[in-house]
């Protein structure tokens, strides 16, 4: 390819800045010898001062021109958000048949459907390896290689900063706040770190990976999504006394043709490999029928890993691989029902203060047996409330749908201080 | 693609067979709808009873004749063998524009280079996905992804057999004989084991990651290979007092310009990612100086995983994508020097068995010191042989023909009954 490829990039932040740094040491180490050249960045403020190894970058302020500029082949979008500018700027590329390269997982959640169908009519790549899982080329191992095996589950820990701080608490470090707190300052958590911690971030990684790997549509609002802010350390010490450790996992199964998309803190088995994850990598495990499971560790996040995923997409581009953004075509889609957290199942730890007295453990028992909950495991401890014990359970496998329902009746006992605190055991893994 | 993509195969044992049901089970699956038709499919015996969900199957003895026919666009060789007709097939069937995919580690490894050549030259895919790590996804991850990030360190776990006995041996589970009959009965091993034991199997692999990693041409004559047969129980016994356990690494790292290619055992540390790799699994870790560690785990052998592999190969073909065989072309590739294994430095485990009497202890260790090699950690026990003492020393880094000068002095000297026994420590993963 003696051709001159055009590049147009929407955003300086880390990733940005750490694609631009990769792009310069690139050289000679491209698959075909490809004439690269960086046509213009998109920046909010062209004024401010930037550390980078290219002198006089072609900013602009006027995003959405990358999207009209006849010289730029593939427009990198790396502005993040799922609505307005970078919408907008992938959506006119695509329609102007440029490539288009993302890392934005919030914008291939909510409106990757409609993108993907744009980049496939006009033969153009749609690429997103670096919106999951930072450096680890799950994407293509994925959409690429994997789906042809009849993948039946695909799960991992998807947000960094989560296993962070649940590392950090796991090992006694503080409390929820104390360990959040330190993960900012240590730059592993946002100032405002909703989109981490409440698991929506990793609920649009799953949701993306689903449709990859099930071959249905694209479906953020059919993904339950729970975080991680209601944990407390004495969870996890209970946790270590039965065997477990907590983790955020983002899960999508398969089962009798219904698709499972959930982001939840689960108990896992201290010897499984999800649990020895730790501090801020991700890790995506993939079963199917033909493999078994396949295993992918790495850096989920930062300029280096983000960068040099968004290199593998443009190489991809530079190759002349043009794949379906979602796998196969968006309109093979299958129809399929996405199944409610209600209708699953789990065994469940569960853990409930009431009064330190005779018969309220009676009380409880009968409140699950009632719903066909049966006991595995029980401790009882005094709680540091006066005349109060806290009560530990661990259940056999029961739906959803009746847990909550005993719970409800439990928590109007009068001798129980408060709503039961539960947490899903994921005892496959 | 409406044309027909025409498949001949040769070979129907464990990968073969587990490609074809694969193949059957593709259907609608496919990102493009390929018409695929499997044309011929060679083997040594067209009567032998096949269990095989295709009917009437197209065989034919004539192995050779695939490479001739003009219906058979793709070559599937999973015959096996550096040499002959796996060599002779590859070759006339790149030579006559076919595309080829292959499981086969020794004839890359062997004849990678040329053959790779060949198909540049005509424009033809030369996949071999099958032949590194089974049914995990790492040549498509180095050679289209993760080589552009100026990879450090390749390494891992890439014979199976071999961790299914080392992981035996450290449970205590019986001596290298016992292990390997156990394994050999379970199907972890072949009836003549001697590729995988003593470490050819991993070195052809570690050889061709190299290749991908570090552009340079393969060269399997360069990989310094150490099998496991004779390593002792009572090692692993050592291993576990210092903090280790033994696994058989195959590595390849860029240093200062200079490629090392090496398969031996190892003390790896207990608490590392690679220590937890157990059984029959393999793993592959990628270090980098962009992403950091990117680690990828799962089976490496079987029916399932190969023939996965095998398939993903087709997939790409099917999708039209043509990549260097090697990653780059084969005329890029760098001339480089190999490292000798003498010129790398260690810590390393020593054991050796001498008199246990006064003054023993003060020779070794001056002849020791006289090669300035400092001891880390020392422990002496009683040996079974009376009179004897065991020795075992945990040394500081030191380049490697130190040590064996070191070690033949030791050897020497009357106090001392037989050859010290070394193994390497990889203290850095």
């Amino acid at each position: 390819m003696s051709k001159v490829l055009g590049i147009g990039i929407a955003g300086l932040g880390t990733v940005g800045t750490g694609f631009l740094k990769q792009l310069k040491g690139l050289k000679a180490k491209s698959t075909r010898s490809a004439n690269i050249k960086v046509i213009k960045i998109a920046v909010k403020s062209i004024k401010k001062k930037r550390d980078l190894p290219i002198k006089q970058l072609p900013l602009t302020s006027n995003t959405l021109s990358l999207a009209e500029d006849d010289s730029i082949d593939v427009v990198v979008e790396l502005i993040g958000g799922s609505k307005g500018i970078a919408y907008n700027l992938v959506k006119r590329s695509l329609k102007n048949k440029k490539h288009v390269i993302t890392a934005n997982k919030a914008l291939m959640a909510m409106h990757g459907n409609e993108l993907a169908k744009i980049a496939e009519k006009n033969n153009v790549s749609l690429n997103y390896e670096a919106a999951i899982a930072g450096g680890i080329p799950i994407v293509k191992a994925v959409r690429e290689n994997l789906r042809f095996n009849k993948i039946k589950k695909i799960y991992g820990i998807l947000n960094g900063t989560c296993n962070y701080i649940l590392t950090k608490m796991d090992r006694n470090l503080g409390d929820f706040k104390d360990v959040l707190s330190d993960a900012q300052k240590k730059g592993f958590a946002e100032l405002d770190p909703t989109f981490d911690i409440e698991g929506i971030d990793a609920a649009h990684k799953i949701t993306l990976l689903s449709c990859l790997a099930f071959d249905v549509p694209i479906s953020f609002s059919s993904t339950y999504i729970e975080g991680i802010s209601k944990i407390d350390t004495k969870d996890f010490k209970y946790a270590s006394e039965f065997g477990y450790v907590i983790k955020l996992l983002a899960v999508s199964s398969k089962v009798s043709n219904k698709v499972e998309q959930r982001v939840h803190p689960c108990f896992v088995k201290q010897a499984s490999d999800i649990a020895k994850v730790e501090n801020e990598l991700n890790a995506v495990i993939v079963e199917d029928n033909v493999i078994g499971k396949n295993m992918f560790q790495g850096p989920g996040a930062g300029a280096g890993p983000t960068g040099a995923s968004v290199m593998s997409d443009l190489m991809e581009i530079v190759r002349g691989t043009i794949n379906f953004p979602l796998g196969s075509s968006i309109d093979a889609k299958k129809k399929i029902t996405f199944q409610k957290i209600e209708n699953l199942s789990f065994p469940y730890y569960v853990r409930i203060v009431g009064q330190d007295r005779a018969g309220v453990m009676a009380k409880i028992s009968r409140a699950l047996s009632k719903k066909g909950i049966s006991i595995k495991s029980i401790i009882q401890k005094p709680s540091n409330k006066t005349k109060y014990a806290e009560i530990i359970l661990i259940t056999h496998k029961v739906k959803e749908s009746s847990l909550k329902v005993a719970l409800n009746q439990i928590k109007r006992l009068p001798e129980v201080a408060a709503s039961a605190k539960f947490i899903r055991i994921e005892d496959s893994l």
